[in-house]
């Protein structure tokens, strides 16, 4: 059976899930995953894993899902297609830590499949920090990129503006932290291959708990006050508006009648809205200050 | 000068803002108004009224704006228009009160004209319960009946059917609290003259504060545990998805860049999302079951 089947590709994103899990139970110390079970009518299913009140992780979700059946009309539509079935499968992590000094991540990966021979892949690996450190989000940047220039030159450079471009939130004019890398709907373009997309892919997987585990590191022993909590509250809440009014996976798995709980384990645990709040210290406003896109973050420092 | 000319309708906006400030810092009796002065750089401009840490009110607003210019193109291309000048005015009434037990009000009344003569009014009144209580539930329905039922017959029954359909979210499979009513794009139907219409939308207005007294009385009082805080910090959560997903005046007012900090001054201070939470308490679950589209609140009790 050839490595990039529905079947392999699936076993391999359970298999990133466990590793996943059981790392970042290591890596947190206290808490440790819950896992729900459940199936979808129209065919398929997923293993939703939460983790709560650890000492890293205030709120976390490593999710995976693999569900089949008639594609959506949303997409059908957009491919000027009749009909056809699909095959989805993907793992999407979003961690929301306790200690503000410590960042938000998000990583994605995911495989559409279609019964007319249609395939492709998305992804991506993103950083929010509630506090941006130069250092920190160069050292991020940099551990992307390396991992992009092992499978193609233009990766980082192409993705990281797409990434620029998506995790944008247009009625705030920030982006909703430093970025990383995204894409979607990558298939044979440009000759590569099933298998080197799959490969590189499979990588950004595997290069979520490394990078996660520099990007905590330093920070993570970092004492915290209370307005800085209060700081993390305010930020979140500008997570969820982008989640909410612009992330195209959630508008499209509540569109489409997804586990709701599953999609929405992204909103952080506890979030504050204040009418017209203004950043106090100067970390806080150098940190608005960087949520822009096309900063050459690997040049940063 | 006629009633409904932009300038008495604006005007009488702008009357009804001040006395319902005037009367809710009464009401509150510990905060009170911050005013902020906005214009829109394509024409127009607003007053944004907030208060925050009150007895009553834990974060609430009350917009008053008046904008006008180039029609934006998204009501053109329903209307199947090329070009039209616009003028559209209203009042936007979010209160979210400290104590759980006191529900969420919402109220908002609007005037929207074309250069080339289409005009109407739309609006409403709902509440949000953290909890439900019954005869509150039926109190409100039945003031709002009354005030309907001075205009037209209809009206109630048509506009809470509206209410009960456009407060629904849907990824919930629930209804954002009771509903009440909700009329858009309400125009010269039905034999209506702009008059008619007009004293109607005014007296929606004026019908707000002696329905939120009336509201308040009686659970304003009630002492609250850690637990039920709690809960009301989940069911704003909810509120957040409808706003953000779901609310059409939201996602008018960010996509034809609205002032940000106005539009949003409807999110509640403190949320909390909590994966796949349960109501604990039979309180928490009949107010879950109640959350419905179709009950007849009138004969709730």
């Amino acid at each position: 059976m050839k490595e990039t089947t529905q079947e392999k590709i699936k076993d391999w994103f359970q298999y990133l899930q466990d590793t996943v899990c059981a790392d970042l139970e290591k890596l947190d110390g206290k808490s440790t995953f819950q896992e729900d079970l459940w199936q979808r009518e129209e065919g398929g299913g997923g293993r939703s894993r939460v983790i709560k009140s650890g000492d890293l992780i205030e709120k976390g979700g490593v999710n995976f899902s693999a569900v089949f059946g008639r594609t959506p009309k949303k997409i059908l539509s957009a491919l000027k297609l009749d009909k056809a079935d699909f095959f989805a499968s993907g793992v999407s992590i979003v961690l929301h830590p306790s200690n503000p000094w410590v960042p938000i991540i998000h990583m994605n990966i995911r495989y559409f499949e279609m019964s007319n021979g249609i395939w492709w892949f998305g992804g991506g690996i993103d950083l929010t920090p509630h506090f941006i450190i130069k250092e920190k989000a160069r050292e991020f940047h940099q551990a992307i990129k390396e991992t992009c220039d092992k499978h193609s030159p233009s990766y980082y450079s192409e993705f990281k503006k797409w990434a620029d471009e998506y995790f944008f939130i247009k009625h705030r004019n920030e982006t909703r932290g430093i970025g990383g890398i995204f894409f979607d709907r990558i298939s044979a373009e440009e000759g590569f291959t099933k298998q080197q997309r799959w490969e590189f892919v499979r990588e950004v997987g595997e290069a979520f708990l490394p990078i996660y585990t520099r990007a905590i590191s330093d920070v993570r022993e970092r004492e915290w006050t209370d307005d800085q909590k209060e700081w993390q509250k305010i930020r979140r809440g500008r997570y969820v508006e982008f989640n909410l009014v612009y992330d195209k996976g959630t508008q499209f798995g509540l569109d489409t009648k997804g586990r709701t709980e599953s999609i929405l384990m992204s909103l952080p645990p506890e979030v504050c809205w204040e009418y017209d709040h203004q950043p106090k210290t100067d970390t806080q406003k150098e940190t608005l200050s960087l949520l822009k896109k096309n900063i050459n973050w690997i040049r940063i420092v």
